[in-house]
């Protein structure tokens, strides 16, 4: 057994079978081992470029609440894949990069693509570990694993020499138990009921594991029986919505909407999540968005017993109190040119039931959750970190964690093109996606935040920088191009009848769906 | 004069004045600047993503022979933007990259978009400053375009937090002389005049800035005066060749081709690069490829004048001696299915004069250089580092440095996507580009490493994760998606019709050449 059998089948004994791959020469072994005893117990999915493999792992992850492994070739690979490899670790989604490397005694040479592995992967403040030898690779990636799902969750990387993968001597190696969450200690609980019971103005702030079901059900509970104001964290991992749940409303982008949400609170309390921020800097606008003088409690940090916590805290200050769920509901089929209204409207009416919504809508996006609060249950995966380009890649990933689910990929025109050939690996899987690309031709978040920053807007140069409509992208010539099944919308009746027959056939499918810029 | 107005001033009056951007929230006011006083001397490129954005800065400044900047957003932009960084690295290109950065003062918040720029910038092992205040801008501007030109020339990354480039107190910093390339001293140039003379088996091989015109001729008069072998490093930054120069072989990829090019060497001579080593680690194969016993003498290290060595070289053993040099030839033009050996001939009979070649080729382009070679005088760019996904970008960048030659990219399939909305950005800039990608259906190269690293090849899900038929690609519909004319060749002649086209009318092409693959 060499280096490369013995890392696939400790990974795939630690319950880590599918790898996301994008591989080269120095990562050959790995390639050829997926044939070997063990071997096809790994399933192999390739994607044309590394931020569709890293994205993919993320959202695989979120879904299936394991990793996945990904296969990148080098530094350069690797640095390929680091915008959605900080989405994922934004979103403490565990993911065991394999980074192939050069032959240990070939490093000294300083070959064309000798680069500074551990220097990139270790910006990601995860796990990073470079495999020494042949015998050893099998402990490393029962490490790596372990690392990964270390609570709360995060990004490791092994990094693999190619001399260590080929070479003989790997041993199998039983996966390490992953440690639980802390639990919240009685006294906190406590504590926190009391700030509840104050009489003063108190807001709930959650997020990670919190934003699922059994987590809102608690924080609903508490609201209802406190008048606490709960919210969600801007950017949740996986939110779980829909008719049946509680409709917790999200702490808005804008630091002006977060201002306005927390307006008047006294006390604050955080659980899976931090006390919030603006996302970007502005000029005299502040950084720290806790109101002015209010308290923040911390009830559970990510690496505790979030939603444990919560529920112990709703059986102290809720018992009896049923949570408020939202009523199945669905918006009306619109009609006429498509709007920023008119299609979420659209996805509201017809959005399939249990389906996995991949959010990177941005700036065109701002009106589903409203649209999409009464529809049947499901998940959304929201843009983490701000590293555009995440959308389809996770709903790549997600497709392939939940096969029987159907993934809605709503994907802005401006990030959609940084990782497009996530749609050439779902047509390869047969992957049950359907993607709406909002082109409003223009990175009008831009457009915006040139405004808010206080730059002297409105200049035909900088106002250029931020246009996409020249030329105009058609992206469903670009999916066919890639094997996906592509159409355009430019009214809402277009919009319901392709995402209607898009949902019904599997596989694949891309609605280009043409929608005026919000500003 | 804010610090963005002090910086874009700055770089503009150091000949920087060319901007590939790919800006966020962080960056809008550099992208206002572009409208104030001396804005307008900039010019702004937009890509939609950064790998474009840094792979056409490289192209411009290997055709421009000066940097252009680049604007790239927090880490996750310079990650994105990382693989073409170390193609840039390896080609020893200028570039000035500017990386916007959160506000000095809402880092300690640690924001989604937070990310520790420095370790990423510091792989590249170039030039990173960060920006500490505006009144600094201007003189850290004008320290990066210097070390960017400091002779042989790097990566210089300008980290600039979003208060600093806001911020009033912005100075105009004139420009930093360019430190010229050391000169190599007589002796040196004597002692290997020796070697020459010495009747023993010599090899010459050049690199850097040796592989242009001048150092090509003074490499031919030393050979013919003195039988020594010549040869380019195997992935020059940029070769000139065609009718009239002297057609130097380029070392081989493989290490098995170099091995046998240099079968016999008792002395290695080296100019501009470094003795050669093996691309990738093979089992039980050497990385160093000097022959066992050889010599090596460094004529010039990359930081020296290496041009002037060679001349002053080819004046001690070669006085009176001309170059010989490639007299012009085409090849017929060809017909039938499109094979490797008839799309080369192809381009070699239709190359336009004084065209730039974006080499990318990789598998698909192995004749290459024998069909081209009597073409009229072109520069080729190759894959300097090995990252693939560049070919594009640069040919890109290479487009806007030289507005009146025509470009040619040559792209293999299994690279291209990563990179793929290069076209955008020539559509968008009316860049006079003719792609042809090699569509060979695979991952042709690795089919190759598989069986060359001796892993067990031919199991069914290794070769499946290198297989690129399912589905297959049309780079047609594709680039048409992007604003770019896209057409698809199968036979000889059509390839011929439609590259004649592509090249007589303005503006970019692509053309989806179906070839089979080299194994």
């Amino acid at each position: 057994m060499n280096g490369a059998q013995s890392l696939i089948r400790t990974l795939v004994d630690a319950g880590v079978d599918v790898c996301f791959a994008n591989p080269g020469t120095s990562e050959m072994h790995f390639v050829a081992a997926l044939d070997s005893d063990g071997g096809p117990g790994m399933r192999g999915v390739l994607g044309l470029f590394e931020g569709v493999v890293t994205g993919a792992a993320d959202g695989y992850a979120r879904i299936a609440g394991k990793p996945a492994a990904t296969l990148l070739h080098l530094g350069p690979g690797l640095g390929n894949g680091m915008a959605n490899l900080h989405n994922a670790r934004r979103a403490h989604t565990p993911v065991v990069n394999v980074v192939g490397d050069h032959a240990t005694y070939h490093k000294k040479y300083d070959a064309p693509l000798e680069s500074d592995i551990p220097a990139v992967a270790g910006s990601l403040q995860g796990w990073v570990r470079e495999s020494g030898s042949s015998a050893d690779v099998g402990a490393d990636a029962a490490a790596a694993v372990a690392a990964a799902m270390d609570p709360p969750g995060r990004v490791a990387t092994l990094i693999l020499p190619a001399d260590v993968s080929w070479g003989d001597g790997g041993v199998l190696v039983s996966p390490i138990p992953p440690r639980k969450p802390h639990a919240v200690g009685a006294t906190t609980i406590k504590s926190i009921a009391e700030v509840l019971r104050s009489g003063e103005q108190v807001a709930l702030l959650v997020g990670g594991p919190a934003a699922r079901a059994a987590g809102l059900r608690a924080v609903s509970r508490i609201a209802a029986a406190t008048g606490a104001k709960p919210f969600v964290e801007t950017f949740p991992a996986r939110l779980e919505r829909g008719a049946g749940l509680p409709n917790i409303e999200r702490l808005g982008y804008l630091a002006e909407q977060a201002s306005y949400q927390l307006d008047g609170t006294k006390h604050l309390i955080v659980a899976g999540t931090k006390a919030p921020v603006s996302f970007f800097a502005y000029p005299g606008k502040p950084s720290d968005l806790v109101p002015d003088g209010a308290q923040v409690h911390t009830l559970a940090e990510l690496d505790h017993d979030v939603v444990g916590a919560l529920e112990a805290l709703a059986d102290e200050v809720a018992a009896g109190v049923e949570p408020v769920v939202q009523e199945p509901g669905r918006p009306a089929l619109p009609s006429g040119p498509l709007t920023a209204q008119n299609w979420v409207d659209v996805i509201g009416a017809l959005l399939p039931d249990d389906a996995i919504i991949s959010d990177e809508a941005n700036t065109s996006g701002v009106l589903l959750p409203g649209a999409t609060a009464g529809a049947p249950r499901h998940d959304v995966l929201t843009l983490t970190g701000g590293a555009i380009g995440q959308g389809l890649p996770v709903a790549t990933g997600a497709a392939v964690a939940a096969p029987d689910r159907p993934v809605i990929a709503l994907q802005a025109d401006g990030s959609a093109l940084y990782t497009i050939s996530a749609l050439w690996t779902q047509a390869r899987e047969n992957l049950d996606v359907t993607t709406v690309v909002l082109n409003n031709h223009a990175y009008a978040i831009l457009r915006m935040e040139l405004q808010r920053v206080g730059a002297d807007a409105g200049g035909p140069r900088a106002n250029e920088l931020l246009d996409l409509s020249r030329p105009d992208m058609d992206f469903a010539k670009i999916a066919e191009g890639m094997g996906v099944p592509g159409t355009r919308a430019t009214t809402a009746e277009e919009l319901a009848e392709q995402f209607r027959a898009a949902v019904a056939e599997p596989g694949p499918h891309l609605i280009d769906a043409v929608v005026p810029p919000l500003m």
